[in-house]
């Protein structure tokens, strides 16, 4: 019965390229009319997953991956990923995934709920992983974010340099002004506004091995005394700051909580300061998180669409003073990772065993795939308390560069 | 009764600065703290409007001025409009205000339908006023919408100017490109896309004024064979275009309507097409048009929040590639326009009465009023429907400006 029914859906499914599947039965079913996508030869081998496949694709697919009962034949696992994300658009479900993922959408007020224990416990299964494991991949100033690939050529050290750069052009930061960074990481942003720009930067963050590092880093560019990490969630500030960033924090937020999160940032912002909220997010309707990405990678995260972010601020009396959309830069950026990830192999063996392998190059090269089928981007939204105060065109954003080149 | 309402109301409502009332039986009244707001004092002489004051005050506000039964004693009448603005929250309104208010927005799916046949009244409403009128307000170029002041002491004419080549490097448009225009007025964005780069412009207007003027334009231009004006609904287009562009006209689209408006425009839209749409909307959250502003000036129109055009946007497979805000600009704008009709006023009083003149004024200084204290702002959108149709970053809007410098 489970193997009709998940022989119907891909039937039912895939449209675009071609998809051949032999089950663990034996037997070999295509899908697919050959064109406009990849073609791949996928062979499932534990019987026990077909169920699941029909109950949970998402989670059953990549857990099979993770558990290596699921063998790419033909093609790779990008291609895989592609070929199912351009079929899969959720307005042709069949009714019983539609139902599912109904259902799943109504609960995101729960799933994503994230109270002050629940934020932290998401935070630690992620980011607590291990420093020397985060070393593998990132770049060597540990920006676990969207690199600005703004030349042609640019090593991923430069491009993130380049993001940190343009971000802070965007806070128009003035020597000695209090910034805050939620969402700290490693302490690069921090780092870098309290070095080149002389700001006074208190950072937050939820995991401890983040927090340690960052005061180590601080303290061996002796800015110790500029640069104040707290391990903190920002919902428990009550302070003013000059200056807001938070880059790459707000998909840890989810989406029942974006009055709040906006509401807090207008709440710690003076009067006459800026916010710079820089998030993945998506050209597309509201949806909800892929039960894997949810399982494994990021319990509680979303990545919200537009509508849902300005919703959210116009909950407040914030000013929308810019909002840049990056399309290609976070693809590029976990294409480097990737690179660097299965440059590092050996020393992640180190570390983790093949499930925890495969979990992590299915999470990054989903990721890369989410960029361009999933239409996801990367907005950068520039929020003020008043009108003007920041200048009334964009070129002071671009004419520094222009005229130093 | 209604005269105790009233004061009741006002009681309620003013807060910042100070509002003195005459009421018609000559007692006097005072509201506000006097501080954080303009001190103004109004008389009223109509007894009538009392009722009508507590029914519909955004209507008799408007209407009293316009009837010249609203005395402006102290202060201006920016002055007054700005005092109700910033004490006229309608998170603050008192109950029957507010169950009016809410029976307003539930209705907007009737108030901004439009329909073919009601899009073209309310565009003859407004639009075929008669050029004569516009001629005496307007910059030489016809562009009744937001001009950008991109550098200090510019002419209305030199901003003007500015905002056609803003959106034209936005538009990327190349020679013997077909550009749409939806909603072209008087025919100055395509005289400028035509003439200046080479374009082949299709422009349409539900107006047969600015059709008649737009085509006359053309042909003194010598760009007839470029340019081709049509009385027409772009709801009824059938065509592919490499750029579109609308400016000022999804004002009058209605909030029931974005998601029609955003999948006409990726119907019409050449797979590497891009997109320009420039319209008002507001750093709040959605809402409803005022009644007076609906009864008088724009019939079916409306100023969208960006969580209401992002949610049309989202319901097409358009990429959001980049969101302007303009905050500045058009009460700047709506300024020049002031100067020039109160310059020109003895020509207008040869075509209307006082009353049309209290309506226009009561207009454009509402108008500029609401770009400040109700948040309004101008967001330009530009969409593609493949990710990478515009550079990846925008330095190519900046870059050979800064280089001409």
């Amino acid at each position: 019965m489970w193997k009709t029914i998940v022989l119907q859906t891909l039937s039912r499914l895939v449209k675009r390229g071609r998809l051949e599947v032999t089950l663990p039965d034996g037997s070999r079913h295509e899908f697919g009319e050959g064109t406009n996508g990849p073609d791949v030869a996928l062979r499932l081998t534990d019987p026990a997953r077909l169920r699941h496949l029909v109950q949970d694709p998402e989670l059953a697919l990549g857990e099979a991956y993770m558990d290596g009962t699921l063998v790419i034949e033909r093609g790779d696992l990008r291609q895989m990923l592609t070929l199912f994300a351009i079929n899969g658009g959720r307005d042709a479900l069949p009714p019983l995934l539609a139902a599912g993922y109904a259902a799943r959408f109504r609960a995101r007020r729960f799933a994503q709920a994230n109270g002050l224990n629940r934020a932290r416990a998401n935070v630690a299964h992620h980011y607590d992983l291990g420093d020397d494991f985060y070393e593998l991949f990132l770049d060597a100033d540990w920006q676990y974010s969207c690199a600005y690939f703004a030349r042609e050529g640019m090593t991923l050290e430069e491009a993130q340099a380049a993001k940190k750069a343009h971000i802070a052009r965007k806070l128009l930061i003035q020597p000695g002004m209090r910034v805050l960074d939620i969402g700290c990481g490693w302490g690069g942003m921090a780092l870098t506004l309290a070095r080149d720009f002389g700001a006074q930067v208190t950072g937050v963050t939820l995991s401890e091995n983040q927090k340690a590092r960052a005061e180590a880093r601080a303290a061996a560019a002796g800015l110790s005394d500029r640069i104040d990490i707290r391990l903190q969630d920002y919902r428990t500030l009550d302070e003013r700051f000059d200056r807001i960033v938070s880059v790459g924090m707000l998909e840890h937020v989810g989406a029942p909580n974006y009055g709040t999160y906006f509401n807090k940032v207008e709440d710690l912002l003076d009067p006459d300061g800026i916010a710079l909220i820089h998030t993945i997010g998506r050209c597309g309707p509201p949806t909800t998180t892929s039960t894997w990405l949810a399982k494994y990678i990021f319990p509680g995260g979303y990545n919200p669409s537009l509508s849902e972010l300005a919703g959210g601020i116009e909950t407040t009396d914030l000013w929308q003073a810019d909002i840049e959309v990056w399309r290609g830069h976070y693809a590029e950026t976990l294409r480097r990772w990737q690179k660097r990830f299965e440059a590092n192999l050996d020393r992640v063996r180190e570390m983790y065993d093949d499930r925890f392998i495969r979990m992590w190059r299915y999470y990054l090269t989903g990721a890369e795939v989410s960029f361009d089928a999933y239409k996801h981007v990367v907005f950068q939204m520039q929020l003020t308390r008043r009108r003007d105060t920041v200048p009334n065109t964009r070129d002071y954003l671009y004419a520094q560069k222009a005229a130093a080149e």
